[in-house]
């Protein structure tokens, strides 16, 4: 590459930062475009923007199918709009058979939110076998905090890995339960403590909500959590909008205490360890399969293997040998 | 490294093979440990594995926390094994907050399976930031197959990336539901059409179950399947032992289905790319980090990003020239 097009990246990305920190909508879906599909451009994007990072609050909510997520978002969103701040919303799709829907269903529901220009909504979908998806996420949060967004909302459907690494790398993790779950508290019980800053038992109005508020705080009393937050319970109807100002309220005091916290650093650095691991991952295996040869031989080494006259391991040691 | 090495593992592996292929637990359990943690001799061992596979019947079921996923495993573990059967059993457990706990509760269930030689039951954890689990797990699996189990199930819990692409890897799909759902059967429909071969509609003793059938019958009807298959609805009440023989029909007449069809080839060879791509992506990211220098180049790295200083981004292209 020569250094000419480096310097004309360089331009094309400061053009970039200039509009989207000045509040372009466009720039802002574009420059997230970029991180989704990693183009050239990408790094020299991220290296401008990260420096404007760190002013808005990232608030990860997670939770079960049908623990009804996106209208608690919606909710939420909505009262941050009446406090006169600018909100997005990253709605985390990774294609699974429990959540593919969902989105689509949560975005024609934001339509009411989709008409305020100082609201953005994106839904982040899975790249297939390139992966990236929790990377490309979490690109696109720091983006909307370079755009100057005050609130950040990143809505995960489902539970794999990948969804639990995007929730922690926001700055509080609200996960949403719901009345009468019966055995799944007991199902939901090892990891939850670590993850939760805040507690949300939704539709609320339900039938056995005071058990499930008992059994979590149970659970609670035995979390080993690194700091000495006691992470609040909030009880909502968010279909009604009720308890949402309880929630922000629960989302401000636990920014308060981390602000007055020194263990923050921690977190942060494991955060940061993990977004530079991921993004590695990505590139080398980019790399490794960028060349139509390569791509050639992984269709072969395909193939082979589907055929059994080949493993996956020797196949990979080919492509390692291939690749030198 | 030096030849005689290489004979060394060779003989190893070899012995290993040897003892899991005559019916030795102890060394399916050991072999198994050594592709979890991707040691030295795990491609060794798996190149002289992979030649033994294709016999068993891969078994997917995955479903949202609380389906009821490990009772059902239990009922039809117990089936097969009437029907004088060996059973190898792979649960997934992504640490995540929805799922950790109920490997253990399913653990403790499963003890009276566990006392049959005949069954052999592995959870698989998250290896953190290596990643690697989705490998890991079906490379279990292939020893399992060249164990000699005739039925290998992998449960699933939660629903990420990961484990979607985990149950796409087995012969056969079974997505367990409940009734109920209301609005989480439109939540569900996007993703689950394709990777569903059989449904299961769990706790079907519940009040709802018709219209639970109806709706996924009407989504069923939408679907568009590259193979001619209607995927059939079977309905269970896995804790009474209820319908489990019809499910086990059900995977049978899938099994015959595909073994008169000509489209299974694309299915493996998408698979075996995905195992191929997965294997690189673990094995580039372990090279490129495992000297000691680039461990510490890591950690500070991470503490410069965590800081602000630097940008992720940035950071890679550090180790990519580091590691040249």
């Amino acid at each position: 590459m020569s250094s000419s097009t480096n310097t004309d990246k360089k331009d094309n990305s400061a053009a970039l930062v200039e509009r989207l920190s000045a509040g372009d909508i466009r720039a802002v879906a574009r420059a997230i475009s970029k991180v989704e599909d990693l183009s050239n451009d990408a790094a020299e994007l991220m290296k401008q923007i990260f420096p404007l990072t760190g002013r808005g609050l990232v608030v990860g909510i997670t939770g079960a199918p049908g623990a009804g997520k996106s209208s608690l978002v919606d909710k939420l969103a909505l009262l941050y709009r009446k406090q006169g701040e600018r909100v997005g919303i990253v709605a985390v799709d990774p294609s699974s058979p429990f959540s593919g829907g969902a989105i689509l269903g949560d975005r024609i529901r934001m339509q009411q939110l989709g008409l305020d220009r100082d609201v953005f909504i994106r839904s982040m979908a899975t790249r297939g076998n390139l992966g990236g998806l929790a990377r490309a996420t979490v690109d696109a949060v720091s983006i909307l905090d370079a755009a100057g967004y005050d609130k950040i909302i990143i809505e995960t459907v489902g539970v794999g890995q990948d969804e639990v690494e995007i929730v922690k790398a926001a700055d509080i993790s609200v996960v949403v339960l719901v009345p009468g779950m019966g055995d799944d508290i007991q199902a939901i019980k090892a990891g939850i403590m670590e993850i939760g800053d805040v507690f949300v038992i939704n539709k609320a109005d339900r039938e056995g909500v005071n058990s499930t508020e008992k059994e979590l705080e149970a659970l609670l009393s035995l979390a080993m959590r690194e700091d000495s937050w006691n992470p609040p319970i909030v009880k909502t109807v968010a279909t009604e909008s009720r308890g949402i100002e309880e929630l922000a309220i629960a989302i401000e005091g636990y920014r308060t205490f981390v602000g007055q916290a020194k263990f923050g650093n921690a977190r942060r650095q494991a955060v940061a360890r993990w977004r530079i691991v991921e993004l590695l991952r990505e590139r080398l295996v980019a790399q490794t399969l960028e060349s139509d040869s390569a791509s050639e031989m992984l269709d072969r080494l395909a193939g082979e293997v589907a055929s059994r006259q080949r493993d996956p391991y020797s196949a990979v040691e080919e492509i390692l040998r291939g690749g030198q």
